[in-house]
């Protein structure tokens, strides 16, 4: 038996972690050979591969990132080539038949968001290709699972940076605005909010008003308390409508790199209250090294796993944990049923201790 | 309304989160007031308190400990005390009876270990008084919650220990056995073993022979693997019956105080194997300091969510991870239904990827 | 006797360090009371202050920013105040005597940057306040002292978070451009740059080409290595002159909060390499939380010696590193010589390692 | 050119970076080509190498250990080696010098500490090999330099180990005992103490009676402060003499393992005092993993400087930290001058502010 794995999408802490025990289950429990495909479907399409075997995934559970490299945007079935000097766009999706066949696989194992396992699912149905998906977002936002992987690492830099901030924030008695991960969900605000005690946590799923934000500084004013952190994910909105992310002078077509919402709401609060206000925008250092126990322990979870799925032919499904196991569940559940955090008893949780939410 | 709250056994990351978020809900959300008792049962039969308001619980969910004090021993149904120069055990349970009135307390949060709880379940159904339960334990075996908190925080450094150890084992072509706390069951063994890439993890849930731990020690030796990580919980013990822990020479009535079993474990190794062997016990450093953020956020939604059962009068229960929720159990499930991991998901997991268990 | 301290200027990891080793050495060693101004020169101006013990000076080690407060832009010679609903600046500095005398202070030690310790030598000259300084900068750029506190600590957090955004630069072949601190001088940069293994490091003591930046990412794909790691101090500039930094639409005088230089380094590498670059900005990140144990040790022994130095009697001087011991210094060369690092030993190191400075 | 490189005696952080910029300065600065000895002077005498390129040594900033190998004992003058079935120790300097030749080297590197050291003194005397050294002790013993690599990373390690024990002993009142590395002196110990607010530091240079360590105990508990943390040196020892560790009972030759002076520390305390009395012994996890952006700082440069002697030919010398440079200093001062603390201006500041020597 062989079996190849690629990894899709933006890189998150452990996915070097579930190759490796991807690949070590391979070896040591079925005596499977692994390959992995570079550069996401790239690779694929492009039949680029190196060896995996237990040797050469040693030391990969403390590696961030992914050995196999990824990408963001390649889909086998809107591949954009360059072509005799033109770009074209076309299904080079035979391609990745014609991989899949050369190499003797036996089934692929694709890790990804849910571009990259939307396109997995249709390979499997229409390519027949023997497809594992593995979950990846770090966001956190999908109901098949409990957690995804990369989630609590992200949470745990979030949260270590937020309790240097508040130290800084204290002393000079300004509002903090730190702006994290989160473009249509909030749970990285959310969780890193709770842990470090934030004092107002905006997110996508509910709209705030500058005037709410502000009441719970004045508040906190009232009662002797000169510094607020305002947590805010990438996506928060005001209610009524998106904000105008402010763009650069000299060239309107390039937008602003990072930090959108972060300046428009301290702009507001510094306009409002007269408190000086400062923003962070955390960045890329969310989504990088390093991954928590918890994460290695999911990851390497969600790698044996996935392997025990090819043996037991479980094709078109994907490796969930459903506390306390992990769970195969049909591939069609990855580009649906978006987890929003509103209703839960998480956002009741962070109100009862007294979090605005700026609504 | 007025509610009282103690910590009990030992100590545990993240307590000061459980009384930060539970004061704080009590002021923010109900108006109520809040006391604390100081060094658990002992402050509850003495009486001594300290006020607890939202002034007072600033910086605690990154700080180690309990501000309340704790203590391992006292049980007021057998209070040791010196009367008249002699020491005798007695039943002083009337004094919590007279200490909850005085201070005009309308309900009672316990938290603490199945010992602690038990005594709360025998004050609330004998006594009568209003008892929500917070349940700790360290080593994660309770069977009626997902996580108990501290745990995390305890693979996290365990785990950050091993890496460390890692690369010592590695250049110096040793093997190094680490002691990791567990003494009935070997969740944090289990936990970090996989979270770091441990080679041989044993358990007290597993009898393990020591040939089969050298046999997985030789197997690695095959593959030019000359040096092998051991994680060991406290409880550990050969198939066949306890290890005679070596005692000290001087004074055969002073026990070791620490390392019994990886001292035991590292010498058969090397009388065994010939292969240099080293001990490492890491102790009360997993205990203490700064919870990770899993656990600050854990252990804020059970704070809160036993102030709001208190709200609902749901006495004679405890707050229970029951994921993704904090869930009210009875306060019976603390004693029993210890849980063990030989069947579970995650050991199978393990073995996978090609850890032995030493059976 | 009874000697007062205040900190001044930007927050840095340590400040309460000098305060706790200044109070407890004050207490244990030589008797005397100590008092705390708020606020930097603002509480001192003002005459508000809080007694300092040994008590309440317990936990200190660990904690980021000052519990004394800080200010960065009071100057009893030219104090802003609002009279008569008038914005008016005059000088204060009698009031400045006036609190020492009615404080009956012996001594008086101010721990600040080169703005506050210039007027700190003012007031010892002028007013004849017995004044002992600690030099504080972040930044590193002060020729009097080896290191100054708050920078090893930086360097660390820095070097972190590098270490995370490498993997994320190597999977997804990317140039990452991290802004650091450092208007002046790029020892923040260089030292991080150094510790994490940047390719390219640009600082305001050596202009930069963007065309050298581009060899170095082009040397290294021609390697086969296809992402690159610059970090660039916040002052970093082209050779020829300042870059303009882009400024936001909307309000053109509101600058932008963050990330001037960074942004443009980026552009101009994308424009001029195709190669997908992001940047990052770690800002005040840099400058909270928990101090490392180098800067614990550092900033215990300064607070140390600034009270034997009140002992000494050696005012009118501030107490810097001078390796391995901690020296009295006059205050005049906080003011001057401003430590720059072309010719610095370091640089050359960097450059042997085949790091580009762009120049 | 071609120069090889070898570490001996213990890891410790920062060997990695030592081999990784010695090697990037080789190929990026000289175009040299470098070659590394494995295990020490093992692999010299039985000339086993590996090849060292720019390549090889990416990542290795962040690894503990040496991808090298190191070993404790090999002395080549006095090597021992089983033949015909008999142990014997004879001289095989010469296997050295044909080592050396047939790899056709011009220059040799040796990391490691005294010992390994004073063997490269003498193969550069009496063999006319082109040695330069680089000193390695975590102990920092060394008066020819400042600071010896991994020190710096192993007094962080201790630091967060007594921050998270600290909470501990304060919920609990107790008294832990802390046993870090340091046979002949006491730099870790006094350091970290220093670093963490221990109470109580016990160094080999500074003979304690237990009295005065009680005593130390009382006056805290006069004030209130019911628990006391105790930093102990491994060879801290007893004013008139070493303690007696105990041994184990069943086998006298087997030694305690580790914990040996913590273990009779605690139990003095414990029956002078009453109060329940914990011990801690860090072990190897003070030693391995990931050096602090210090010691990477330190070993970046030591490397760099150690090629650069290779160049200036300043052979039968030693690379050393004098702040702020890197100097070249005869290996004749590796093996003298132990650098002991007791004089130390750093003793004195912990004694200003109430740490007690137990003297």
């Amino acid at each position: 038996m062989k079996v190849g794995i690629l990894t899709g999408g933006g890189d998150c802490p452990g996915l070097n972690a579930v190759i490796r025990s991807a690949v070590k289950t391979a070896e040591e429990r079925y005596h499977w050979d692994m390959i992995g495909f570079l550069n996401g479907y790239k690779g694929l399409i492009e039949n680029k591969t190196r060896p995996l075997t237990g040797d050469n995934v040693g030391g990969l559970l403390l590696r961030g990132g992914t050995i196999l490299g990824t990408s963001n945007r390649d889909n086998p079935y809107k591949y954009i080539e360059t072509i005799g000097g033109k770009k074209i766009t076309h299904d080079v999706s035979d391609r990745v038949v014609t991989a899949y066949k050369s190499n003797d696989l036996d089934a692929l194992i694709i890790v990804g968001g849910d571009g990259t396992l939307s396109t997995a699912l249709q390979l499997y149905k229409e390519k027949g290709i023997n497809i594992i998906g593995v979950p990846k977002t770090i966001d956190n936002d999908l109901s098949a699972t409990d957690y995804t992987f990369g989630f609590d690492t992200a949470v745990g830099i979030v949260t270590d940076a937020v309790d240097r901030i508040q130290t800084t924030a204290e002393s000079h008695d300004r509002a903090m605005v730190v702006e994290v991960m989160g473009r249509d969900t909030g749970w990285i605000a959310l969780y890193s909010g709770l842990a470090s005690g934030a004092h107002i946590i905006l997110i996508p799923e509910i709209p705030y008003t500058i005037e709410k934000v502000c009441q719970k500084i004045y508040e906190r004013k009232g009662k002797g308390k000169h510094f607020s952190i305002i947590l805010v994910a990438e996506g928060a909105k005001p209610e009524g409508g998106n904000v105008t992310i402010k763009r650069m002078v000299d060239d309107p077509t390039m937008g602003v790199r990072y930090g959108g919402i972060a300046n428009v709401v301290a702009d507001q609060i510094e306009a409002a209250t007269g408190i000086e206000t400062r923003t962070v925008v955390l960045g890329h250092v969310q989504r990088g090294g390093k991954p928590s126990a918890f994460d290695r322990i999911l990851c390497t979870r969600l790698g044996v796993e996935a392997v025990h799925m090819v043996h037991r032919k479980e094709f078109g499904k994907m490796a969930c944990l459903r506390t306390p196991d992990i769970k195969a569940v049909p591939l069609e559940e990855a580009a649906k049923n978006r987890k929003v955090s509103p209703a839960d008893q998480v956002i009741i949780a962070a109100r009862s201790t007294g979090i605005s939410f700026g609504d």
